[in-house]
């Protein structure tokens, strides 16, 4: 029996030019960029070739906008902790979403606890901050505003550029959390107009555990890691330089590629969202209709609970999520969907469907055959599905 | 011609057996180690099977004590910064060394401007800290005691046990950093009585950008990077799993071979030292005689300076520092040279030469009589050179 993988979003399969590029690295045993000899300028060229790569996929105006990182958490939180305490004295408030991932409200939950103040917009029942309540949050003391651009849970996409609009004129910084666009979706941060951008490798086919943040040039934070000089000053530490050159190879191939995998991804979104519907009764699609991503699919199924449903279809080697795999362990219904208006059984309810390049049409068919199966099974067995067709 | 690399410090190459591990995690595409699939899982057995490799070679009494970082320097400053935001009400006293690594020294200078308080126990002049010298800096305000195990530049070895026989008895937690010992001279945490130790993959043949804290339980600090549950929660973010699985083999082969290792560069070291007497005049050889790394050689080389010395090497292929690649791009004079008591001129013409499994006696002939010359040449264009010999 075939694996179907359709929990890209907790890891992307490396596509075959990466892994290449990395095993070449691999073998080449660079040294440390910042050494003052032949194998230091090998790595040192090495990693300025990603850090270009990166730059131009997000239509930066210089690559050392780029400070790699070992991932989307560590960007976001050198964004939000590295603003805030640089920032403390101009004033101590900050402004988020009630969706955010928890990078982003653990972050701000720790901030709290040295006395910051947050003041958290409430998107509607398609997961869109209103601009304007951004706009009615800011105070004199506002020293950052950070949004996402798109929901993990539920793929809606935020209305960034009329936010940043509001931030420019009120010379706040904004971040945004770009986890789950920067590669799959297209990011100019010209056109954004965000001050910080956080993203990871691995939502783009590149490696886990490397990622970077875009900080616009100016920006005022301070680093999360200090010690050497590496990385322009803006983060310390001898660099994962493998892991990075991965990351600037499938940055290039994202460049290259972008608009057919979007292409693909929407004509497997359309067919799985259709196929839900007419399969399975009683479910709710979550996230906006069209501004929301390409390649992820959130669906809340009444009655019955999204562990069981991931169980079964483990055991047919289909793979899937219920919401991210960085809240796996906790046990608690999701704040995105309880945000959007979901009840705590439904959203209990609820998968993360998430594919990209190597998803086939087959691929689908098979997992609504299977999902559907699996659903009945489940609901036969649900106290809740008898008192709710009662 | 051959490249002799004597810069180990600055990068280890990575041995047969770490890059072949890394290779095959490359080719299996490992999943999220926190999905609950079986992707997940079999990504989450890679990650436990490091975890006891590393916890193995530091004799933790658990592989919870583990977490894994971004190298060093995150475990470095996960440690300081963690220890002292968490403790922050019972007091802001930090006491540490005058030769700690920047990493150490620029965390530190960081939480001065959140308004901390650091003493600075002196060295003597072969690099060691008084134990005693500790016990007197310690107030009701202390809060976390940090001095390095090994120093970077000139290989002294601290006496942490007595340190940490004195912190024990005044319930302050005390911090390691571990980066130049870890997997080069036997570390066992229980022995030292260490609470906290950083380290890094690539002192002992693993990959870069890699590396963890050793977290004795009960010791009490915040994440310095929040978000998910990944660590036991204690650093959130995607694991860099193949890093990670680098660093894991890399502990195996470091508890295997650590003994024969130390033999065969304790013997270089006593040749290259021999050597340097022998041929090059007026020098000195810093660090302890004895109570140092088996693998390290600091040489003040008069009237000349390092980074001429590093340049002209270069030309002939062979590989030195002159001190920390970190700090490669600050020109001012290492204050660990300073702390021992070289002149400001003497410590400008210092080399740090590191060696390993890769190196031969041959190698160590070729730079003797290489270094030779170059001292030479330099000398005679050092108006340095000139007055000196008046």
């Amino acid at each position: 029996m075939k694996m179907i993988n359709l929990d890209y979003i907790s890891a992307n399969p490396l596509l075959p030019e990466v892994q290449e590029a990395m095993i070449e690295a691999i073998r080449n045993n660079y040294g440390n960029p910042s050494s003052p000899h032949q194998l230091g300028d090998l790595a040192a060229e090495a990693l300025e070739k990603a850090r270009s790569s990166v730059a131009c996929l997000l239509n930066c105006l210089n690559s050392k906008e780029i400070v790699f990182t070992s991932g989307g958490t560590e960007a976001i939180n050198q964004a939000i902790k590295g603003v805030a305490l640089a920032n403390a004295k101009k004033g101590m408030h900050i402004i988020t979403s009630n969706i955010e991932h928890n990078a982003v409200l653990r972050t701000l939950r720790r901030l709290r606890m040295m006395d910051y103040k947050v003041s958290s917009v409430e998107v509607d029942q398609s997961g869109r901050v209103d601009p304007a309540d951004v706009a009615k949050a800011i105070t004199d003391q506002t020293i950052l505003v950070t949004i996402m651009h798109s929901n993990n849970e539920i793929g809606t996409i935020q209305p960034i550029e009329e936010i940043a609009q509001i931030t420019r004129e009120k010379k706040i910084p904004l971040h945004c959390d770009g986890v789950t666009s920067v590669g799959v979706v297209p990011m100019d941060v010209q056109k954004l107009g965000v001050d910080l951008l956080s993203f990871s490798a691995n939502q783009f086919y590149g490696p886990s555990g490397v990622g970077a943040l875009y900080i616009k040039h100016g920006t005022v934070l301070w680093p999360l890691l200090d010690g050497g000089v590496q990385e322009n000053n803006k983060r310390a530490g001898t660099e994962n330089l493998i892991g990075i050159i991965g990351l600037g190879v499938a940055a290039d191939l994202a460049v290259r590629d972008l608009e057919i995998r979007t292409r693909q991804t929407l004509k497997l979104k359309k067919k799985l969202i259709q196929g839900l519907t007419e399969k399975v009764e009683d479910i709710f699609i979550n996230g906006h209709p069209e501004l929301s991503l390409p390649n992820l699919v959130s669906v809340s199924i009444k009655y019955i609970e999204g562990e069981g449903i991931v169980l079964m279809l483990d055991e047919e080697k289909i793979l899937v999520s219920t919401r991210s795999a960085c809240a796996a362990g906790a046990l608690q219904a999701s704040h995105v969907l309880l945000a959007i208006g979901r009840e705590f059984a439904d959203a209990q309810g609820t998968l993360v469907i998430t594919f990209g390049q190597e998803t086939s049409e087959a691929d689908i068919d098979r997992f609504l055959d299977v999902l559907k199966t699996v659903v009945q099974t489940l609901r036969e067995m649900s106290p809740l599905y008898k008192k709710g067709n009662k």
